[in-house]
């Protein structure tokens, strides 16, 4: 993975933010910063459970040989992370014979009923993940879905179906999946939601799509140990980190997570959670948007070009996508595309990308910061989330906020708890 | 459709706007406003070429009845009109034959490979939309799947298979699909795309998924008669184009377009176009964002709440959905979730929505405004559409910008070319 702040119009150096750097690693490594109870991600490429891992591995393999369709019912955290990476690694069409659908992620009776309807006659596993069990879209849905697998199948064979993700002894979802015989896997105690794609949360459904979760770990791992020395010099995440605190400075409120291939725009949404609610505290924070290209150059490109000048742009590119097509001749030529005959279709992308880079940044003034990972690979992504991890808590931390909690979240659960009167 | 701005905490009041409003109103019915040559889309639900619309319902009925898949091949206002329609009145999950597949519109050739894969052995449709031709995502996506087409059928059955949505007379592509013989519909030359949803570049689309495209007409229709009134007491599009004006001038440089239900993401990302490009121009603008709750208060609700106060919401909510579910009551109750037992999932959703108005404005101070469609029906829709065009003239009207043209657009072309190699 590659950082370039060659067009980031930064009127700061990185350097002069070293000490502040140094400060808050130390705090981090002893775990003595802000929100030091939730820093069990830090060292998780390490510690993680590898039992477990493999016993993850094992039921995976099952629902894949055995299901048509996984619903994975979990909201936020519990279906951003494995969402990012199915459709970044997988594709959006992917050729597969198990289907994956998100639920347990909002309200809409809607697409619920849709969903029910999709699934009848199929072969379905469901993997319900909550900490707790008592969020209330997770519990809506999972109810409701339980409910279908009694409908569907016997009953040892519903409680082979069911697989919570949840609390490794307490809570709501743990005691009913121990009353009802379903397997679990464990959300650690000191791993927030958005920083646990490398738990279970993330691993099982991940690896139930074909992924081999192994490479994720490798991934991590190499970031992990890449990002151990503080130095603004060489950690490209810290460097990440302190470039979006210039750019605050700099008056750029909004920051848009820009990529080329459209089986990203999941890892933008993820991106967005990790550094929105981490940050967006105490009346502070740059607003995280994402847009993608070359996609949205013909709805959002307007107004980054020529509009409001409080934007910046973190653009995450791929150096070697997993396809590429020659773009065919054609003898006719009535289309006039002869031009790029035989050329590469991911090279024309990346020509429309340097183009669109110095129609934003030189033209537009939109500073551009641009990261490269080397392909769509699970190592890759495993890497990218990492960095992501110890960009978002440095970032964060400079901020002097806490990066691993999410008060605000609580308000509109109570309100709607009064309204909808949920006993105490 | 109903719009309400009690919780949009305005400090001006809307009348003060009303002379302006009425000027501008003006300068659109007698065509003497910025943009003039672009506002063919003001009296379409009235001009519209009815002979062209029945040929589109004839052409449509033929995909359906013989298709499994359309490929719908266009970039910006050339898919983003019909994509947000298909989705919110089918669903995500629609129960339909024909699978509706959007390319042209990126160049990812990881996207397009997986398309080529996905629809091999499927019955295939082809409708490529562009008014000139030269699009360069267009073009590409285009070639590569005329050529399918050709190798999959044989030459006169992929002539009929291949429909083109472009301009009138005149184009590449127009001349092209003469000179095949493919079936054209029209583009209109002042019609913009981010206006053309009512057009044979949404309608051809909407119509082979299944929807009465009558009704969509039915609903612009009333719309426009219900906004021919420019007073600000009733005409509750110019209301909206003033509201966020006076939003604007109290430091609110963001507005977020919350939908609470996932078939109605791509209408915000239509919505987005609309907007953004309309008014990001001459270093102004309100940056145009989205989320779909309830999902995202689990993502972006930390920071709406108590992020940094840049923020507004414009909320689009849905009065009767498509669907309703009877929440089940469970014996055992070992999610503790029977107090919401027999209740309707849509009142759930709907307690969720007022409790999350309730924590955004009075705890967050976070202005919403509040609009409320009766149903997802193709009426609502087509009434919504023509809403948010008057609401967006008059809007950016009112900051003094041309909102009819994309100035912007051409830079990242005109670089790009350059490093394409295109000859002149």
């Amino acid at each position: 993975m590659k950082l370039d702040l060659s067009n980031a119009l930064l009127n700061s150096e990185l350097k002069e933010y070293q000490d502040k750097v140094n400060a808050i690693h130390q705090s981090l490594l002893d775990k003595s910063c802000l929100g030091n109870d939730f820093i069990g991600w830090l060292d998780w490429p390490l510690d993680y459970d590898k039992e477990e891992f493999d016993r993850i591995k094992s039921v995976a393999e099952e629902i894949r040989n055995d299901g048509d369709v996984l619903l994975v019912c979990g909201i936020g955290g519990s279906y951003l992370g494995a969402r990012s990476a199915i459709e970044m690694l997988n594709g959006l069409y992917p050729d597969d014979k198990l289907e994956i659908i998100y639920t347990g992620n909002g309200l809409s009776a809607t697409y619920l009923q849709q969903v029910l309807n999709h699934i009848e006659g199929k072969s379905v596993y469901l993997n319900v993940i909550s900490k707790s069990g008592t969020t209330t879209e997770t519990a809506v849905a999972f109810r409701i879905f339980e409910k279908y697998m009694y409908a569907h199948y016997d009953k040892e064979e519903a409680q082979r179906r069911i697989i919570a993700t949840t609390d490794k002894a307490r809570g709501t979802l743990k005691a009913l999946a121990d009353a009802k015989n379903y397997r679990t896997f464990v959300i650690p105690d000191d791993i927030g939601g958005r920083f646990s794609v490398f738990t279970a949360v993330g691993l099982l459904p991940i690896a139930a799509s074909g992924v081999d979760i192994s490479e994720i770990m490798k991934g991590c791992q190499k970031a992990h140990k890449d990002f151990q020395d503080s130095s603004l010099e060489s950690n490209i995440a810290y460097q990440y980190a302190v470039a979006r605190r210039i750019l605050e400075q700099q008056g750029k409120c909004n920051e848009l997570f820009v990529t080329y291939e459209p089986s990203m725009t999941m890892v933008a949404e993820w991106w967005k959670q990790l550094f929105g609610e981490s940050e967006g505290k105490d009346g502070k924070g740059i607003f995280p948007g994402s847009v993608t290209f070359t996609t949205d150059l013909h709805s959002m490109g307007q107004f980054i070009q020529e509009g409001t000048k409080n934007l910046f742009e973190t653009l995450l590119l791929v150096e070697n996508p997993t396809y590429d097509i020659k773009f065919p001749s054609d003898s006719d030529n009535l289309d006039n595309m002869n031009y790029l005959a035989d050329k590469s279709v991911n090279w024309i992308n990346k020509m429309a990308c340097l183009g669109t880079i110095d129609a934003h940044v030189n033209t537009g003034k939109v500073p551009n910061i641009i990261l490269t990972l080397d392909d769509t690979s699970a190592f890759s992504y495993g890497y990218m989330i990492y960095f992501f991890f110890r960009a978002c808590a440095m970032s964060v931390l400079l901020l002097d906020v806490n990066p691993f909690n999410q008060p605000g979240v609580e308000v509109y659960k109570k309100n709607m708890f009064n309204l909808l009167g949920k006993p105490e």
